[in-house]
Order: structure tokens, then C-alpha cells, then sequence
């Protein structure tokens, strides 16, 4: 229990950090659901880069968050340094990625609904607005669970 | 001297950080003269979004240059916690906003040189690639100084 109660909050086998990667994992795969699913994403850059992004991101979350559940339900939580470095460079990597694909999808959608009509419908425009805003979700949790680990190494 | 050599690598009143700040400077003033010197920017959002944020870069940047020569050659360090803390949202806002504004420009131009012809002449398109890639050299600057930062008030 002496254990526990060092784990900072949000950093890795805490609460904060489940809820968090559980964040991740729901709004990574909203966003590649909404861009992927019977739209054909692939005509542009932008598109296929957050497609692939959240393909990262997904697995990672899902790993991390088996890693909190037997933290908090078994109670033998992983604090070892090396592999706390592995978390924050991995979560700092894929943020920064994620809020890449995040923002240049939104820049595209942009210049979609510029040149409208032909290039964007409006059923297929508001689906990569909710996939592009899913993202950025998602993003903000990777960067915030990144951020809690980062301090939690640095403080002790 | 005791308290200049407390100043960790790339922290605010070290030579490194002065390097960084300078780097920071420069690139995003390159980025702005790029993107804005008898161009049309002003038509798509990102580009006017990239604009912006280098119009916020630039002056940050400069500041922080003269608090590091003043500490580095004046001898009085700045090691206030509560400016440091500033220094360091400061510098995390613009760096994410600054690779926001790089990506999105980066995507947009892509997609301009996908509608090839009418929307961007070479020298046009030319210029709007090396401001991108200015900027994206101004943000991982600027995220390098906040992490040095970050990492220096944590550690004390």
C-alpha cells in the first residue's frame, strides 16, 4: 500500500492515469471510425496521416490501460524508472503526432469547404470535422497523462 | 557564481538557453517573412493562422533573449519560481500552438499542390514550403526550451 500511495496523481497505476488512457482509447478509435468507415479517406495526406496516427495511438492506450488495471485491482504497481521513461517518451511522441494529424486534418477540411461542392459533400465534410475534433481530444489526453508521468519522474 | 552555475543546461540564464531563444528568433521571423512578404496569405486560414502565431513567437523570442545576455553577462541570474513557472506555459502554449499552425500550413499546401494549376504557381507554393519548415524549426525549439525549463524546476 506504501507503494500506492507514491504513485502521483495521473502518473502510471493510478486512477487518474486509467481514466485518462481510457479517454484516449475511446476518443483514438471515434476518430478513426468516423474518418475510415465508408469514406474514402485515402485522396488526401492529411486524412491517411490521422488514420495512421490513431492506429498508434489505439494499441498503446489499450496496453497502458491493462497496465493501470492490474496496478490498482492486483496491486503491484509498475514503478520501475526505465520503464516509466519508456511511458513519457512514448506518450510525448505520440501527442505531438496526434495534434500534428489533429490540426492538418482540420486545415484540410478547411480547404475543402473552401473549394465547395464537388470536393466535399456536406455529410462526408461534418464526419472529418468529428473525426478531426475526436483527435483533438484525444490528443489533450495523450499530452496531459504525458505531462503527469513527466513530473512524477522529475519530482522524486 | 554559485547561483549561475545553479542554472541547469538550457534553462532560462544559461548559454544554452540564449542559443535556443536566438534559434527561436530567427526561424520564426524567417517563417513570418516567408509566408507574408508580397504573397497572398491571407486566403486560406492556416496560412493566416501560421501568421499569427510567428507574430506571437517573435516577440516572446526576443524578450527572453535579452532576460538570458542580461543574466549571462550582468551576472544576475532570474531564478524566480513563479517567472519560471511562467516562462514555462508560456513557452508550452507556443509550442503548441506554433506546431498547430506548421501542420496545418504543411497540409494545406499539400492539398493546393494535389488541385495543382490555378491554386499555387511554383514560386508561390515554394515559398509557402520553406515558411512551414521554418516554423516547424521554431517549434521544436521553443518545445526544447520548455522542456529544459520544465525539467529544471521540477528537479530542485
Amino acid at each position: 500500500m506504501a507503494n500506492r500511495e507514491r504513485a502521483g496523481a495521473g502518473a502510471v497505476g493510478s486512477a487518474g492515469s486509467l481514466g485518462l488512457r481510457v479517454g484516449q482509447a475511446v476518443f483514438s478509435s471515434a476518430a478513426l471510425l468516423f474518418m475510415s468507415v465508408g469514406v474514402e479517406f485515402f485522396s488526401y495526406t492529411a486524412f491517411c496521416f490521422l488514420v495512421t496516427i490513431m492506429g498508434l495511438v489505439i494499441p498503446w492506450s489499450c496496453t497502458l490501460v491493462m497496465i493501470d488495471v492490474y496496478s490498482i485491482f492486483v496491486g503491484c504497481p509498475l514503478r520501475v524508472p526505465g520503464v516509466m521513461a519508456i511511458v513519457v517518451v512514448g506518450d510525448w511522441v505520440l501527442s505531438i503526432l496526434s495534434l500534428a494529424a489533429a490540426s492538418s486534418s482540420a486545415a484540410v477540411i478547411d480547404v475543402l469547404l473552401q473549394f465547395h461542392g464537388s470536393q466535399c459533400t456536406a455529410r462526408l465534410c461534418e464526419r472529418y470535422q468529428l473525426s478531426a475534433m475526436m483527435a483533438f481530444l484525444s490528443w489533450f489526453l495523450t499530452a496531459a497523462s504525458s505531462l503527469f508521468n513527466l513530473w512524477d519522474i522529475a519530482s522524486r
